[in-house]
């Protein structure tokens, strides 16, 4: 077993280093971004010596009025997120106080709050710290992964209401430069995300340590409260954001769209400002946290599977540290990615978009596996020994590598199958839009048969993942492999974030009453973000499986449990329950956002029918009654689908026992993740199928449209009903599928020892 | 451990002489609907010296004109039904050869072609006949079960396309006289069906046992073709069956009714026969063979186990035939139920015919629970051990009573909560109909999260049966669970038929040119065929659950595996894709309706466009070609999703071998059942939510109707994706779960030995 070629203090340098490098990179876009003025401008532009050509100018609208409404309704925007966030945020804080109360409490009771050492779970020859050592660490660690997973999503959000106002104008002096602006504030988001998720681990990490000393095993095991933190923390941003922007959105476009018959994002809308601050809440602040989510507790999963596995054992800190270094990597990689998009190359027209973005995840993808190879080299002995279950397995460094790298190009391949379904540059969402000829109902049909359709490679590629990464380096290979899918999280969250910037840009065009030229060019960033944002969601969900399924592992190793057999009731019934949550949990969201939806629709029509002269544009809606109305109701109905994720491990474990949990883990786990992939891509499709056939680009596309024929009619309920299933149950089900596999974990050694009490009585 | 108090002499006879009360009594209730003319009458009727009153004569129409137009238009939809099985039979007919080619190979080279004798498999110290033998009478009883599901389905069409005309003309003179004639139709096909399916592998297992004497190891082990047969032939059927009468249906609708604004079954139509011949050969035929499956599997199943496990070992003849006596005594009970609907209460008014047909759910439930407790007493020893995966466990004959109660009480809860949540009594699917006030779009929602929420109770219904069954008598418990289940199936089916026969009765009415009086009284029948409807699909769904996974258990004892272990990757991909294979099955079947019906719909619209006269009734429309294009569509399109089915376990078990088929199994079986419930809830919710709004039988429903508004257009659109939900995906989703385990355990000695290939080779 030879040792690793970089050295413990080396590792100790180039952790921090490469987070520190995230973080002033985040800054430096930032300030590139802050350069727009929302201020009127003085004679255009003169950088590069070539004079900015401003569309509004020639058309004689005012320059300064413009420039001077954007920034209102940019305020207008920020303001209803930020109100929002910190609406949220005082309830989940009480939750996050409550939870980490529990956490103390059942984890303090496992030894009955004894201080005294312990022998260790895994070398009873030792003595480790106390398990109530363990229940404080792991309480703080929740904690500081909660307020890191809060200020990563308001953060997001901040930058996100920074710059749409500032993407507006620069659409006026061209699409290049109205996408360097979008994108350098998507890349901020993810630098920023990416490097404090990093640092805030590597910290609490070298925190710990003064007090565990050489007890590894109580050290990583606490660690993982930080996956939980961070997940608990996404899980509402998910589900009250999702609710949220989906409920403004659904009332704004069935009562102005479909009834009054005038545009998206027009400022006669009620509703039209609490839909623009739903794209920033959910779709942002939401997304950020997701996943900052995945990113923490695929960390922690490798984390503490290796710490109870090998190099733990062994005290080998480089090792123990490498899926660290491969995040730290991940950004410097990124790092060089994002510069292909804002300085290397330049977009000049509008279908350069799409192909530029995918060009951002083969690059990072490509340079990352070079990356991969390296820290695989460097920080790994190039044979040592896993544990797993029970069994000792050798490993070799070039087989942890193929471990990462399949995480990595598995994701690719989820997103560009992602992508196949869901851009209307491909025959199945024409297939879609050309089923609209025929009503909507055969556009329903269809849709959702592409939604099932669009599950079948992602599993095999996910499958193959685990075949191959569990083959090589058992559950370790997992939980690598989904931090391979995550290493690129940076450009991964850029290309995300870019989307509802765009589309908060084109609002503000429509809504300063700039020239459609304007909005032409934002729609057109918009739609590449729609793509994009369909193979974030691929890899979001992904990654979760993967994530899970380690989670899962470690829960197993940690609960003492050997094998979890289908065949034994306890575990069966906990498969076939596990299997049913998703659908329990998608039957409350999307009822949620149905119900709130009907609530937005009241005001709405209250509005138009008693506010004189709104039609006219003469009278200001009551924008702020909208925004209340969503705030309201998504905080009011994101407690039943949280309560149900957050009590369902806690209830089984503690009534049921560890093997009904993990049956529980396993059936929402394989179902969850089918249920998920389908719903975000039938409402991708339909989304891209109503824009196609906007869009008219094709003379098939012509043939359907144009806008308010009976097909782009059918086109737009399609469009209405993929709101909540993309936006809202199909990317929290992969919260759900993560988040309990994470809790179960935390909470395993009370469950281990209290756990089972029906089955104990009875 | 005591010996059962029925002898083995007095097993032999009451098997057959219940089977045969059961035909009798099928063929007496023929008869009874025979009496119904389908010709002119004279003076109406004086049987009970009441002179019967008909609404023709009152409303002034030629009455002899009426009966001739019935009888004419009984003949084109039987015509329809015959020639689409038989052309259906003649392509499964290949199949089927093909099939009993491929067992006889497979199973043959499991011991090389031998005619050698060779230890037994479970017991190593005594002979059992050579496996040639076993894969000889497996394909024998392929065979059989595959022609006894055929004339199943076969037979059911024939009566139901026998009465449906003869309730139309029985519903000129009351609703009760017309709810008789077609529930005693749809009785003619429960005990045809029940009685022959018992009767048939009774025969069988004595005819095999006359070569196979003791080893009754091989011979239930060979009876378990029989389950494969009727499981794949029901497959087509459902499949085949579920595209014509959707394609069909959903064709004629989207010109019909939303184009050309015609009734439903306007004789204009040229979809119409069509649409009627499908309500024959899908909800009929495809739902006969389907149950007729469900009934084999799970006799099969608790045999197979029974032989391998108790027994068999000890050569309990009359413990041995348990399943099959609960099934007799089935047949009894039954037949006194359906004496409660037919004789001993009269239904009068419209409303009684719900609380009717729900009455003789609870009337065969309470009496059956009777007769499995005599059964129980009689048939079985007091204490008898089970073998399970090794272990043994000592079972008292009161523990397997309530094994197979708590499946029949299970079937009863599972078939409320489907009531509760399909009829438009309650407020589930009021909801939904409210939801229309605000479009297509939220009824489509609502409705997908009704589906999604009516999961969670018959899901914990299914796992407490699991759980209790199997404490109590390991995988015997379950296979009797599932057989308690189905014991009440000849009530169940009357039930389930009744529904097609009235819709049928329906449409007669209409093309008839019938009063629209009748037509009332039709519909009133239909819209309870409908709830009822839902309700059989529940009990399908459940009993294949639990069929499924004793089949799973006695695969996995069969392929001598001793844990199915969801930690080792060969299980866990297994697990995730097998959760797949239900969505790439509803993908492909959705699909399928859509584009045979988008084909439909070109043909309607052609022959309104071009046949002149056809609008004003003047011409006649040309339905043979209709008929020829659902014809065409089904047959084409049944075979990739039949292929998809058929192929998984055999692909996957040669060359991956029994653990990955075990996870695909398991993983197909907890998620398959979800969509299953979930697609025929939410179909059935929105076909139940557009007739309240059509009845309009509240304030409330007043307030959304009347036909053609907004909400009653929207409520039509989410029945229209309903209808290959409920019709098509979701019931051929019991199937697929089913008919995997089943076949993996005809195959399982050839898997076991052969099997694997591809770990075998790396």
């Amino acid at each position: 077993m030879g040792a690793a070629i970089l050295s413990g203090l080396l590792t100790e340098i180039l952790i921090p280093v490469a987070a520190v490098v995230g973080i002033a990179f985040a800054l430096v876009q930032w300030l590139l971004v802050s350069k727009v003025r929302l201020s009127p401008e003085k004679p255009a532009g003169s950088r590069d010596g070539v004079s900015d050509y401003l569309i509004e100018e020639e058309e004689g609208l005012n320059d300064h009025n413009v420039v001077v409404k954007c920034a209102e309704i940019q305020s207008a925007i920020s303001e209803g997120a930020t109100s929002f966030l910190f609406t949220e945020y005082q309830y989940v804080g009480i939750f996050m106080v409550a939870f980490a109360v529990l956490i103390f409490l059942f984890l303090g009771s496992v030894e009955g709050f004894s201080t005294k050492a312990q022998p260790c779970t895994y070398s009873k020859d030792k003595y480790c710290k106390p398990a109530l050592a363990n229940a404080g660490f792991s309480t703080i660690s929740f904690l500081l992964g909660a307020i890191t997973s809060l200020v990563s999503g308001f953060l997001g959000m901040k930058i996100a209401t920074y710059a749409n106002a500032r993407t507006t104008l620069e659409a006026r002096k061209g699409v290049g430069k109205a996408f360097i602006t979008a994108f350098r504030s998507g890349a901020v988001m993810g630098f920023l995300l990416a490097a404090n998720g990093l640092l805030v681990l590597y910290i609490a990490i070298n925190l710990f340590k003064l007090y565990y000393g050489d007890d590894w095993e109580g050290l990583f095991e606490s660690i993982t409260g930080y996956g939980l933190g961070g997940s608990s923390m996404a899980l509402f941003g998910r589900v009250g954001g999702g609710i949220y922007t989906k409920a403004a959105d659904v009332g704004a476009d069935l009562v102005g769209k479909v009834e009054r018959n005038i545009p998206e994002d027009d400022p006669r809308n009620p509703a039209v400002i609490a839909d623009n601050v739903g794209d920033n809440v959910g779709d942002i602040a939401g997304m950020g946290s997701d996943l900052f989510g995945s990113y923490a507790e695929s960390s922690c999963a490798a984390l503490v599977v290796a710490s109870i596995s090998s190099f733990g054992v062994n005290h080998d800190f480089t090792a123990m540290c490498y899926p660290l270094l491969i995040s730290s990597i991940g950004i410097i990689v990124c790092l060089i990615t994002t510069l292909f998009a804002t300085d290397f190359c330049e977009i000049k027209v509008v279908k350069e978009i799409e192909p530029a973005l995918k060009r951002q995840l083969i690059i990072s993808t490509a340079l990352m596996t070079i990356g991969i190879a390296i820290i695989s080299w460097i920080a790994l002995p190039s044979t040592f020994t896993i544990f797993s279950f029970g069994e000792q397995k050798k490993v070799k460094n070039w087989e942890l590598f193929f471990c990462v790298a399949i995480g990595l190009w598995a994701g690719l391949v989820i997103g560009f199958v992602t992508e196949y379904f869901t851009s209307n540059a491909y025959s199945p969402v024409q297939d879609v839009a050309d089923s609209c000829r025929t009503g909507a109902a055969t556009n329903v049909i269809f849709g959702l048969a592409l939604g099932y359709k669009s599950v079948i490679i992602p599993i095999f590629a996910i499958a193959v993942s685990i075949f191959v990464s569990f083959s090589l380096a058992a559950m370790y290979g997992i939980a690598v492999a989904a931090l391979g899918m995550l290493s690129t999280i940076a450009t991964g969250l850029a290309i995300d974030a870019y989307g509802p910037i765009s589309d908060n840009a084109g609002g503000i065009a429509e809504m300063a009453g700039m020239s459609h030229r304007i909005r032409e060019r934002t729609d057109a960033l918009d739609a590449a973000g729609n793509t994009t944002a369909a193979i974030g969601k691929g890899f979001a969900i992904g990654s979760a499986a993967l994530v899970s399924l380690a989670l899962f592992g470690a829960f197993v190793s940690r609960a003492a449990i050997s094998t979890v057999d289908v065949l034994t009731p306890k575990v069966f019934i906990g498969l076939i329950v596990g299997a049913m949550l998703p659908y329990w949990f998608s039957a409350m969201t999307m009822k949620s956002v149905g119900s709130a939806a009907l609530k937005m629709v009241e005001e709405v029509r209250r509005q138009f029918n008693t506010i004189p002269g709104i039609m006219e544009g003469t009278a200001r809606p009551d924008y702020a009654t909208c925004v209340k109305i969503s705030t309201d109701a998504s905080i009011k109905e994101m407690i039943p689908p949280g309560a149900l994720v957050m009590l369902t491990p806690l209830i089984v474990g503690t009534f049921f026992g560890v093997e009904t949990l993990s049956g529980v883990l396993a059936g929402s786990l394989v179902s969850g993740v089918q249920i998920a992939i389908s719903a975000s891509n039938t409402g991708g499709a339909w989304d891209n199928a109503k824009k196609y056939i906007e869009a008219g680009a094709s003379e098939h596309a012509r043939s359907l449209g144009p806008k308010g024929s009976d097909p782009h009619k059918a086109a737009v309920i399609g469009d209405t009903i993929g709101d909540p299933l993309k936006d809202t149950s199909g990317p929290s089900l992969n919260i759900l599928i993560k988040l309990m596999a994470v809790e179960s974990l935390v909470f395993a050694p009370f469950f281990a020892t209290h756990g089972g009490l029906l089955f104990k009585i009875f």
